[in-house]
């Protein structure tokens, strides 16, 4: 049967449209079983190919906590990128398939000893850090490695801006890379976060006026500062307009070039939303609909804030199409009109709401509901909550 | 080696001192690999016997949801309780165990047409609801089902108060027992839930008055309420005392026998949180520690919001134990002061952090952190993001 779906001038803008067709023709050939997470493999080669080309010296890292899944891991590791990883449990599905070490880093600045150990014995050799603990850990489990010291920064402009969780000043920072020299460990680079999914391009200035400052600084003790880690961050679209990642790195760019003149620095990208996330349509189908006492239309469906769509929870607001296949239905209820709606997950839980007053079509108890740009941050936070499935991951 | 913990008066106040000794002297026996989740299995033992003894005709179901873990349910199957379940997936732990499709309810109001065809199939005959495509859906698939309707009722007083993401008023509800008895099913019970954690006596009050009167209405109508599922909800103690299993039957049985005198009504309670959250204690090991440029002291342990402390994030406060070794340690800071540390996880999310201002010996790396009363909605909600591992569940 082919689906039907009225696909608005605003959905099409939002999603790259040759994604959204091929998606759509994906549904109609196979039965397929919902929740799932359909991923556009040209999308995401043509963002590999794009992001980073325009910052000079400049290698990317994937970082795989915005889709860990085995299926996007390796058609990624196919193509020209690496890897940013942060535990035992995602170096297990780069060595699963065989990725070469030499194609890793770790950026969390708080490692488990047990992830150090086995990185470094993979043969992984940079590492981020802003603490004490985690010189004397690396000493002592990774010596000689490269280190990157993370910086604080300002994150407004970002939707999930970052709490104080990582980064130091710039004294603390000189300190630790002097403790890390004296303790055999090779300290030469600097890294900071902009925060994620961030649309304000002046955050990557004060970022790197700061790592400057501290480059100048670590020269005087001896410590050359050969590389710039300068984290993710790029926006992608949702339900609104975001900047580019040409104006971005035009931007980064000049800055770079402008604060570290002798062209000497190396400079490390980690995107994951940017690479992943508007290459994913994530399918649900419908489980219910109900009139709420007070007035509200609900409509439930298999993906929610547990298994997929927990950063609803926090600012990210996706865009939904239902299929409507029009006419009548089991309750007699005509579909052709928009309607308002809140949208929730399948879990028994009051909190797995994942949106409200969203326009929609009405769909019936079956029918499909595409949530567009789900290919980051969903599965990768998804739990089976109340036995809920996570969705599998497929690139189509 | 006998790890060292300092307790103080007001945790073991606030959970079972036998629980407390038990859990320590285990870990003082292996050499646990952390996180996991330790339960005492006298105290599960302990809780089933008393929740529902003070209750009239009551038969009790545990909420799956709360602890799914296969050695949990494998515990409990061996128990005089029953289960309440919510998808496919909670069924399948059952179904792997054999446990009797009579000890088992489902009170999801709205569940995916695959659940209900295999829990009929299952044998499962009782069934929640609270809207019409869930009519439709069981009168196809589960004919003659026993279903009571959910009521809305207030929250106030609940630390987790439910959206209005499932109830309906009096009116929809008999609409909905009438629309169910026309199609084909058995329209016979009501039920309602406080909210989780609810620390309100009188929210039973209300949900019992208006569960009466929807019963008279309905008897008007011809349908016969022999069933009342009082859902949930009952406290446990986290980092204060709370209203009394004893105490809040004591209330709830002189309602029930005021509200419904013949005697004839059969009462469904469904705890979780009661039967398990505090015969657990969460188990996890320092990974690094931080001075933030603020002057926050940061304690970074290897379990936090994403692989198993999710409701830290919604509102529970939980109690903390750190492994004090006493003397110096590699960074040379004496441990014998209690100070104010942050909290926080392990993955690289800055939104990952558990407590704020938690007054704790300072631990080592390395070290043991206890999280008390962190048998229930834990290992739940757990999600693998950025690669850390969801703790095990062993009943000790």
């Amino acid at each position: 049967m082919v689906k039907s779906f009225k696909i608005e001038d605003t959905a099409a803008k939002l999603v790259e449209k040759s994604t959204l067709l091929k998606v759509l023709n994906y549904i109609d050939t196979v039965d397929l079983k919902t929740p799932v997470l359909l991923m556009d493999g040209d999308r995401i080669k043509r963002n590999v190919a794009i992001i980073g080309s325009g910052i000079g010296n400049c290698k990317v890292y994937y970082a795989v906590k915005a889709n860990p899944s085995t299926e996007a891991i390796r058609f990624l590791s196919g193509l020209d990128v690496g890897f940013e990883i942060s535990s035992e449990g995602e170096l297990n599905v780069l060595s699963g398939l065989e990725v070469h070490p030499e194609r890793i880093i770790s950026s969390n600045p708080v490692k488990t000893v047990d992830f150090i150990k086995s990185a470094y014995s993979y043969g992984i050799r940079y590492f981020s850090y802003d603490s004490l603990t985690e010189v004397e850990k690396l000493s002592q489990h990774a010596p000689w490695s490269n280190l990157y010291v993370r910086l604080s920064i300002p994150n407004e402009g970002s939707e999930w801006p970052l709490s104080k969780k990582f980064g130091v000043e710039i004294d603390d920072a000189l300190m630790l890379l002097t403790k890390a020299k004296e303790r055999e460990l090779n300290p030469m680079g600097i890294t900071f976060h902009v925060g994620s999914q961030c649309n304000n391009i002046y955050s990557w200035n004060i970022a790197l006026d700061k790592a400057r400052l501290l480059s100048d600084m670590a020269r005087d003790m001896g410590i050359n500062i050969s590389l710039i880690n300068i984290g993710g961050g790029y926006p992608i679209k949702y339900t609104k307009s975001v900047l580019t990642v040409e104006a971005i790195e035009t931007h980064i760019n000049k800055l770079i070039k402008d604060r570290f003149p002798d062209g000497s620095i190396a400079v490390h990208l980690e995107p994951g939303r940017a690479v992943v996330g508007d290459a994913g349509i994530m399918v649900s189908r419908v489980t219910g609909k109900a009139d709420r006492p007070d007035g509200e239309k609900w409509l439930y469906i298999d993906v929610g804030v547990f298994n997929g769509l927990m950063e609803s929870i926090g600012g990210i607001k996706y865009t939904y199409i239902t299929e409507t296949r029009g006419g009548g239905d089991v309750m007699g209820i005509n579909t052709g009109i928009k309607q308002n709606w809140t949208l929730a997950g399948p879990s028994c839980d009051s909190f797995d709401v994942i949106a409200k007053n969203v326009q929609l079509y009405e769909p019936e108890v079956g029918d499909m509901v595409l949530i567009l740009s789900g290919g980051a941050y969903t599965v990768s936070y998804a739990s089976e909550f109340n036995g809920c499935r996570i969705p599998e991951t497929l690139i189509v």
